[in-house]
């Protein structure tokens, strides 16, 4: 049994997190971790957990943590980054679901962050935890930087066609669209129910933090010598709980000439070994609803109107391969375990 | 392995069954029939199920169920009653999730539902499937009925009163709501989303058929020589796929007079046994998000202001413990294993 | 033109009286205020309200609310006893939206909402606002206080029957469920969409503030002799924004015994010159939608079984007829305009 | 008073002309029909409408439409053409709802629509009813073709720009959403709650009937001697009833070059005299529920990153602005009314 703990087990990757682990028959969840909730039963803020598990929330603390296999940090942005060198020096091994470790030019995490680097070396060090992308990586890893939702739902995405230099890099435009758990468990007034029911918005359309790491991954499996990926991407708040849709599009390369069904084999070939990403056959529209609380990110493509513009889209669920559940894959991969060990329940439909 | 076929599988308990059974370790599923959908694939209907079935729908054919251990009726009523026979004479154990086997009273099973009954032997034979209170008779069952929604939700909040004679059993109040998925998958104006989306409305108010339903269970836990349970039930529509809260009324017999320690205590007690029902602490409201997708019933009793009317509150996943899980879990009561395999999962939350 | 001034206009009682008065003909208004938000443009914070308000918030001045015809209190409970006295001294009128003024037995409220009442005297005096209970006196008033969104549904609901003395007042039992925008527009965690949506749940089960305001008013109207009027009320919180709809259970009279058509004959009788009171046919279930953005009520009543448990069934939208649509009926009472004047649209359906 | 008729007053569109006109103080509505609910009371239908209309449906019949000064049809297409050449001749001025008047070009709406139109003549001299473009021909014109609500909310994004020649016009790219009430009152499996809540999903991205209405639409309003604008347009259905979100991209034309205040000045000077556009100022995100009910359109325009490509989101309800209260629009030009006539409440927010 790989013994693991949590960091930050309040907000909804950490309840996720428990919900996966729940059932994981390799895994021990010993200590879960909250300042302000110290004591309190997890079954008591999450009540679908009574039964599960007998844990309180308690204060985190080096030594406990170091006596775990793996920590994960379920934690806001800085957080993992001040807490995370003490472990990786005891040789804990660490998956942080928060965005401190996800970038490698630092300057821009602060940019886009709005604070100096608490740990900067080991940012570089970290390995993306994009199984699609890093498997080998993350086999090897100490430190797992776990990817955002949107990142992961739109990467998985444009991967086949930017790896394949087939579509122009520098025009990418993204328009996701999340449900309201990506914002988190927060007590704002921009979140409550009666403001945000029955209504759709924009967000961040000026700049998301989530666009550099896009961008970050995007670069890193273009073919030599291409032009640099940009993406103009904006933002969506769905009224509902879980689920990312990202509806991409990409102009073809004057170069390059696919037919419908050999762009439809480009995505077919290109995810064919993976348990998590599903092609859908030609003209499918994916659905939010059908990866609810998986690990599945689902893939349609098309070509409308025979024209120059590709349209890709994508579906996750945000919390789960937007943020635990891809911990989880990661985990199991760090550990040599079967990659979809505690993965394997269909989505909850309807 | 359990050989498992299941009867209509183009509805939500269908669909609900083969999300749950995808990963029970003791059971194949080897059929699903629909005669609609005949040879379209099970997971193009369903894209949850992408990567978990490769069955496609077939008609039902006598033989190739009567070569199953198990075969679960999920279909409108009527169908059961006349598929059903044929099976049991072959030795093949039956979990009905229809109304069809639910009330031993045939002529009111003939005047709720406007039909003929085509089995009434049979209807007699049957055990009712609330484990809570026919766990033996279930063990030992060819012929499974298994409980509608509100029946269970409102049953299980009831027992502790109704069983310990605490309670005027002829001047019950239901008022119950449930998920839209409780109308199953139909074509129907009346359930578009346009149409009860921001939207609350009670129905059949005038009477409901799962009244009688509800009725029979009670009376049948009644100490012997009490009033017999009279409902005034009503049933209303949410705004949201799953899960029905049955908000309980009922009056403290004049005889009974419990402290509200004794009360809780009475609802703990009767269920501490039972592995799908959690009575929380005092002054808790159970909420239908803290079940869904699993076969718990959450449950909590009060007694406001003091006053002679005492309040219950229940909440269960229509969909699971309100069909599909429950059948599951007679599933494995009839055929020996642990109650709760296939079922540990915590629920889906947020 | 009467000119009015709104006291509180940050929140959902604020934003709907600005929505409503907007198109009113005989209004104009001429401050609004918010301490917090003083100087930010009413239609910065409420875009829906661009082009229809050159307002900005401004500080609550004596001096410029004194100058108005009418002010309205849309604060949080507490504030319109502090600043309303004053007001009053200068013979300015008055609807409080708040829950100042509506209770008569001062230790009533002082227990219920945990603080000392500060205009004990004024509360005495003021008209409780339902018109169609104290039409005249409200004319009369120069303090209105507005009921409670529960209260006005529940109240219109029971008002023929206890009125005409046919059901047992001691055992009236209510289950209504209320549209988050009920709970206003507060950044707390239990109200963001994640935590509600496709959640239903009961609150405050144990006692609600909106109790002892229900019951003051139905006793009000019993019939000399009558058993007091005691109410069980369980509220519960839908996942949707606007509208309340109330169950009402009420045991017959063991001396009264009307037949279905006289049920309904006294429901339409008493109800029948009301404008915002509409009974609807017989057999019918009133849904929120009905009523949204509008000062209607909408009620059914049924007797189910033909037994002694009698169910109304009432719909209103809690910001509208249970706030702010009221408010403007009582100001066009007060002021001897039609009654209906500004609130003629239909609902927004779907 | 306008004498007015609506054919085909069971759908969506139907009731929402219904409520409009309900408090229009020009207009009489003297007949609705429908052939299949003949008879029905409209408030039968609709309770919402209950106390407002005393019509019931009635078959549609020639002399008695003709003897209105005004038809509506908000019918599905096919019928409008069937139906309006007999009034035309008599004289009667039709706005049609549908998409029957809306494509010069008769050969692509046959192949977009299946089916021959049948009065080609007609569809030439109808005059598009969008009247930020063809306000003048509007006042003169006996037949206007109302716009689609995806047509609607993408030309308005975009007019600015493509009037301006300032983006590439061959290369836009809208991303838009809507809600459910857009697909209309219909009963499809598709469309019901279960299916649709908590759930996102594109639909028709290979081709949707609107684009044709959009390329022809912006096409009109090039400078000469531009490329013809090409669309990629990908259409959602957002879990919520009314509201459209229209997120635009364009690449900036390698010519122009606006700062981030021309842009905006661009957009606020286009529109300065209209009274249903309204532009945002800098920075904002335009919400759907901004414009709930009301005949508005609200606009953003950004250009993220200082990068080449600019995003545009426009909102507007599409049964309002999106279709019937564009046709009371309509309606108020040609008849040479106060152009917001019946039009003036503010949305219903929350």
């Amino acid at each position: 049994m790989i013994k693991v703990a949590i960091v930050g087990g309040t907000g909804y990757t950490g309840v996720e997190l428990l919900r996966i682990l729940a059932t994981h028959p390799q895994v021990k969840v010993t200590a879960i971790t909250s300042r302000s909730l110290k004591g309190t039963p997890v079954a008591e803020l999450f009540p679908s957990l009574r039964g599960h598990y007998d844990l309180a929330f308690c204060e985190p603390n080096v030594e406990q943590l170091a006596s775990c296999d793996l920590v994960f940090f379920a934690t806001p942005h800085g957080v993992a980054q001040a807490q995370v060198p003490a472990l990786i020096e005891r040789g804990v091994r660490v998956v942080d679901l928060s965005a401190d470790f996800r970038l490698k030019d630092i300057p821009s995490w602060e940019a886009w962050y709005g604070q100096q680097h608490a740990a900067p070396a080991l940012a570089k060090e970290a390995v993306y935890g994009l199984p699609e992308v890093n498997r080998a990586d993350i086999a090897a890893a100490q430190l797992v930087a776990c990817p955002g939702c949107y990142p992961t739902a739109i990467q998985l995405g444009w991967i086949p066609l930017v790896e394949a230099g087939v579509v122009e890099p520098s025009e990418l435009i993204a328009s996701a669209a999340s449900g309201a758990s990506g914002a988190g468990r927060q007590a704002k007034t921009d979140l409550i129910l009666a403001e945000n029911s029955d209504n759709f918005r924009a967000y961040s359309a000026a700049g998301h933090r989530h666009l550099p790491e896009i961008e970050q991954g995007l670069r890193n499996i273009q073919p030599l010598g291409a032009n640099p990926v940009k993406v103009t991407f904006v933002p969506h708040l769905l009224p509902m709980v879980r689920g990312i849709h990202a509806t991409l599009f990409a102009k073809t390369s004057s170069s390059a000439s696919l037919s419908p069904s050999e762009l439809q084999m480009l995505f077919e070939q290109r995810y064919k070994d993976e348990p998590f990403v599903d092609v859908l056959p030609a003209g499918s529209h994916p659905q939010t609803r059908s990866v609810r609380g998986t690990n599945m990110c689902r893939i349609s493509v098309m070509q409308p109107q025979d024209r120059d513009t590709l349209v890709v889209m994508s579906v996750i669920d945000n919390l789960a391969k937007g943020a635990s559940a891809q911990a989880v894959q990661n985990m199991n991969i760090m550990f040599g375990l079967t990659e979809t060990l505690g993965l394997e329940s269909p989505a909850l439909l309807p």
